[in-house]
């Protein structure tokens, strides 16, 4: 019987090491770049897509005859679904940017307090300079979003001494409870850190617009890590220019940032350019689930992450 | 009975409402500058020293005849332990600033791993050009120094998915498993986040040096919290300078960091100035300890943090 043929993000000497070990009956070919595809295109029965292959990287899918899986490394899978053909199963890469993520919010919250863009400006100019910090202890806390990464945010603050954590999501839960995401402005007034990390959806669209964030108190944090329209832009922008609100942002609206955009220069607003999943936490995490993948496709079982 | 006399960092109204109401017989006065003392002088009994008070602060404590009690809201005391009369009980601020050190030293691991010392210098340029960063996650973690604040900063790296921790104290102990410090050179080889935080003694001036540093592999992160001549600051400039290290760093040597220091322009080196114990969580924890040392000692209980 002939090995079936499979695509991963690097060949199969790599992919041996990385994956540790792989199921008897395939043949691994590397498939790096969106636009080349490796020759084995009308064998290929199980493909991983490559990361942040960005628009196009379909236009090809076509010549894919034999493909039964097409695995993506991204959790969205919204610019793909509807173009890959009948037949083909589409897994996107939930989970495998979690940590990441939630790392990257705890880091953004952590660093605002702590005052480390303003001792990063003062290290360029060379000046020592102290800086009263708050810190993530004694603060109420929200996550609005209670998905994996709100949990894997969660799990971040145990050890820090928070004096509370309030859990929103699109309906009631409980244990945890989760409250419904439609009571959030009557909770804000006593959030002093909020984890956005909801998806963004038409309900979540504008969520944070003027009237939200004046319930927050005063001097609180808003850290965004889902999606830049979940927050009003020119709201946002206004609370923090005042210094009533704290802001630290992984994502904006726009996005990238215009570089004239006035939110560059707000001394409370601490600013990544959307680098949330984007971290060496990735990788492993993603092996993890190729591998897994390639047993159960080897196996002939059910693969996980299905979305379409 | 007259009230005995507290010298407090706020005076009665403001202490009964941070304490949660004063034991019986005590009459406040707010002492607040080291320079200036309450009229109550030849009366007060226990009084807490303002904070960062300098050199000179204890140069009246002559004056203060009937004092039985001075407590300090820093963790060091050697500075003032000599100065302090006879009969004078001095007791030291332990454990108030554990929770700020900890959390600045988790701060600045994360901060250095994620870029975030990057991203605010090219907010300053209105700049968004993405990083890949070093996750927390899957890093094989020293704590070097294992007392309050060493568990402080393990309690904190607990929802981090870190791969290991391993632990360096003076000598050795179990239960946790402790490593003594002697060992610290034959482990470096694979721990890939270093946290110092060990007390400046004789045996750990110079610890890091440039032997210490070589064994430490090949894009390893010091983060020092702990002080300054702990690490050989030009062993440490030369295996960040070549990129092979990277540092984070709360405290230096020489102190503050003069201007022309070549240590302030290496890419792979964050620098904050002091603050370890400098942020919100140090005033409730101060006030815990105040309102239980003034509770023991209006009861004639032996008091904590003694330390003469």
């Amino acid at each position: 019987m002939t090995d079936r043929v499979v695509w991963l993000p690097y060949g199969a000497e790599e992919a041996e090491h990385k994956l540790g070990g792989l199921p008897e009956g395939l043949r691994v070919e590397a498939w790096t770049s969106a636009k080349e595809l490796p020759g084995s295109a009308s064998d290929v029965e199980f493909a991983v897509m490559p990361y942040m292959a960005g628009p196009g990287a379909l236009d090809r899918i076509e010549e894919l005859t034999s493909l039964k899986v097409l695995q993506l490394q991204s959790a969205g899978y919204e610019n793909v679904v509807d173009l890959v053909p009948e037949g083909v199963t589409l897994c996107n890469g939930g989970g495998i940017h979690d940590t990441a993520t939630a790392e990257l919010a705890v880091t953004l919250a952590l660093a605002s307090g702590r005052n480390i863009g303003r001792f990063a400006r003062q290290q360029a100019e060379r000046r020592w300079d102290g800086a009263w910090g708050v810190s993530l202890a004694d603060q109420h806390v929200a996550i609005v979003g209670y998905g994996r990464i709100g949990k894997a945010i969660e799990a971040r603050l145990a050890g820090f001494e928070v004096a509370s954590v309030t859990r929103f999501a699109r309906s009631e839960k409980s244990d945890p409870e989760v409250r419904p995401v439609d009571e959030l402005g009557e909770h804000l007034p006593r959030c002093t850190v909020v984890f956005v990390i909801t998806p963004l959806t038409e309900q979540t669209t504008g969520l944070f617009d003027a009237d939200m964030l004046a319930r927050m108190p005063d001097g609180a944090l808003l850290v965004n890590v889902s999606r830049g329209p979940v927050v009003d832009t020119e709201a946002l922008l206004a609370e923090t220019s005042s210094g009533r609100l704290r802001a630290a942002l992984d994502v904006t609206d726009p996005e990238p940032l215009p570089s004239d955009h006035p939110l560059w220069e707000v001394d409370n607003v601490l600013i990544s350019p959307h680098v949330g999943g984007y971290a060496s936490s990735f990788e492993p995490r993603r092996d993890r689930l190729v591998a897994a993948q390639l047993r159960r496709f080897a196996a002939g079982e059910p693969l996980e992450n299905v979305v379409n």
